[in-house]
């Protein structure tokens, strides 16, 4: 699974293109001192060396599986949906060969990535580069910034090719000064959401359009029951990574905790939200951190109300249960008392390897020729 | 009105469950700073006494008018949509006894509710425990905590019962240490926002499902022109809690004033928002705050516009008005210069009592058998 | 193009109307802090004088053009959409004689002022005025307060006439104390988003109604690709004023930069928001501050996928791209290659003028008899 990295070091002068430009104060004075201790933080010296990172992807004509026998042809990352995850350093040299193997025009875009200096690696078909063709291989080749949870996605037809055909994968990026609170994280999880409107499941090319009406809703790929529990145990920090990487917006609720917001799009909030229901939408990225200090049997799932349903059938869709180890999960009445766990659904396991990029089997769909 | 109510002292240990154990510091220091005053005056010694509030709850068929003679079915908290209003002091046990007197499973979920060492109590079918038979009644317990606008809801087929069957009601916790700008608060109005597809206004059991077309909109299950004014004296500081208790997303109008957000789903923002539109998705609270030194006569709408008519009928769903009482009301071009003012509409007279369970009689719909 | 206003010295007295009487501190140290800080330079003597702006203005029955060959019937604004631009300071007072040329009722709402003393003047048809009968003429009057991005609409069954017929467009209150951050900005510009309906296109009197489904999705009322770009140099400073005209949500993505929203309303966030996607809500209103210093062609559209479709046709709707004049444009794939540049699209050079009202020749339709 640990596939074609190339580990090279860099120049460091490479480094400077990660300071934080972009905060501009203004007039509030406690604002202002926040952010100048931020941006001190950002500009002490650097330790850690800028990698390579390079990469091969390909883009396949995939069947995936949303949940039970609801089938799905999708133009799939690797073969998979989500794509696979990348894993990088703030400051890293990213490149990454794509080779579409599908019969339909692509790119990708490395969206949040700034491309400072690399906008021809944007990839945007018509605006910064030629659309890939089938059959054709594109390198893209930029600098891991800014640190935080960003995704990658096609950029041609956006409107059935990343809300309707799964192409769409993590990109995260380890940030060179960690804020206090990240250093506590035990476990990662990442969470793609994305709708789809089974009457286009098999007609690839179309789709996308006025009128659908999304009937299936998607984690990482998987409507419930066909989701994975979070396993946790007392004391551990968790981060949850939510990815509106579909057409939708969501409102997740998380039982049993009140959460904080600490990261919005990748950037750290300068006022973190506590919550118990985070609303985004298309595009955005929320991260929460929870203190698990409350052992339980805790649901989470989209409130908005028909995303919990697969088709007409009610009790789907967007819904899991974080799981603490320390509570039994035998009652007669769980519904997943005999849930065959997956580890690295949410790809807490491949996000505790080192750097690099890690396909899933599980993810993994059938080849369609 | 004031129903089962039965106080008893209790334990002054629980007062610790009470810590906001969930705040995590970051690396702002002037957020650390306002984070840690918040703690500080939360470990103060607690002089209230935590008490026993203990309620007996129904769940009926019940037939309710949104508007005009457009009529709902729906599974009604004793009989009334919204359902009562529970009102209890952060730290307080909660003990209800629940009934199902419909012919469907139903549990109660406290959303909100951390549910610390009661998890059993949290209210998910099939997850913490089995749904409530017809017949059945079902007892929850647990610590109230922690504060603010909370609410309850059914948590089987939430598609249907609660985004178009009105299981829905507030739980409001009142802190132990109130913020100082509450302690000004001189009205507390709630407003619980729900959609509603009429073509399953009498199919019980039914609807809630991809392709649905919500065509009513109500507040406090009531639609323009039948929802109610809030009438304002200049000098009052009013609290809305406002409650996406349904499927939709609301855009929240208020004209002739820059309110304050204070709370999201029950917490202090660390950073209050001054807006006069306010959006929030299902499951999520916010509080507002609005100093009334503005005399006149003021809409309340959604802003999402279509969310402003009754069936193809312009001019309905979810809109209101504040009226200053200083202000006449006899312009002859005003649609409601005679309405007949019924108070209590958003709770604000029930939210004067002493804590306890409230029923609302002109929130009862007609018994279906 | 710069039409009917009458400068008039106002008595210095008004400037009191224009105290942030509206924020009320809470228990948060650095909070307070910031708003008494804002609170000192609020009640910094003001130099500047009001003055008196009158303004005619007309609604036109007439046809424009979202895109191709979509037409629209729409109420216009001097027969336009967006309306005209107006722009005052903060503290002026504004007088602005509407005349009805159509053959229904209007009237217009001043989004967001507060209509202190005035409230007659907030349009709201049947709670503060009847509507303008065909033929008639208005006079609202008010002062221009707060300050920031405000808009104005008709407020006469607003689910077609603000959601399906155009009837919006921006209002701009220079702050008399600008934060220091806005005294950077080069440029300013405006969006106003909206959805369409064809179906509606030539039903005036219908519309906006449960059912519908939008199939066209415009800024400043065209879909691209017949927007035009946002042109900038290095070293500029843009605020874009994203404006939620109609009756959908946008979750707007700029490639190639970490934005700061400083603005919500029209009033500044007390704590910044760094982001790269933007969600709002019919109403709402968003100001991004963008330093440009990474050269290059980057895309801004709604990440709302299918908001990017002209009818069935891909590649369309809410889709724009910053250019910077550094970066040629003759890459033989961009779309945008031969683009005929039409400036003040986004207002960006009438906002640059003296205060007043601004007609735009490229928004103006075909009057409809």
């Amino acid at each position: 699974m640990f596939l074609n990295m190339h580990h090279e070091c860099m120049f460091p002068g490479r480094a400077k293109a990660a300071q934080p430009t972009k905060i501009i104060p203004i007039a509030c004075r406690s604002q202002c001192r926040g952010l100048a201790l931020l941006f001190l933080t950002a500009v002490l010296p650097v330790i850690a060396r800028a990698e390579k990172r390079e990469f091969d992807m390909t883009i396949e004509d995939t069947e995936i599986n949303l949940v039970e026998q609801q089938k799905f042809h999708t133009f799939a990352f690797d073969g998979q949906v989500p794509g696979p995850l990348i894993h990088v350093k703030e400051g890293d040299e990213v490149i990454v060969h794509v080779n579409n193997l599908t019969t339909l025009p692509h790119t990708i875009h490395w969206h949040g990535v700034l491309q400072r200096g690399t906008w021809q690696s944007d990839g945007v078909r018509d605006v910064t580069q030629a659309a890939i063709q089938p059959g054709d291989t594109y390198t893209y080749k930029f600098i891991a910034e800014p640190s935080g949870t960003l995704w990658y996605h096609c950029h041609v037809n956006v409107n059935e090719h990343v809300a309707m055909r799964g192409m769409w994968g993590p990109l995260i990026i380890d940030p060179k000064n960690p804020l206090p609170i990240e250093k506590t994280v035990t476990k990662n999880y990442i969470m793609m959401f994305s709708s789809w409107v089974s009457k286009w499941a098999d007609k690839p090319g179309y789709g996308g359009v006025p009128g659908d009406e999304p009937d299936y809703f998607t984690v990482n790929g998987k409507a419930f029951p066909d989701t994975q529990p979070l396993r946790v145990d007392p004391g551990d920090v968790i981060r949850i990574r939510l990815i509106g990487a579909g057409d939708g917006l969501h409102s997740i609720h998380i039982h049993g905790t009140v959460f904080q917001i600490v990261f919005k799009d990748g950037r750290p909030l300068a006022s973190p939200v506590l919550a118990d229901t985070v609303l985004f939408g298309p595009g955005e990225r929320k991260d929460l951190i929870i203190k698990c200090d409350n052992p339980g049997r805790w649901m989470v799932h989209d409130h908005i109300d028909s995303h919990t349903v697969n088709g007409q059938k009610p009790m789907g869709g967007m819904m899991t249960v974080i799981e603490y180890n320390n509570v039994k999960r035998d009652d007669s009445f769980y519904i997943w008392r005999n849930k065959q766990f997956v580890p690295d659904f949410y790809y807490e396991e491949s996000m505790k390897k080192p750097y690099g990029k890690y396909d899933a089997p599980g993810f993994k769909g059938k080849a369609i020729q």
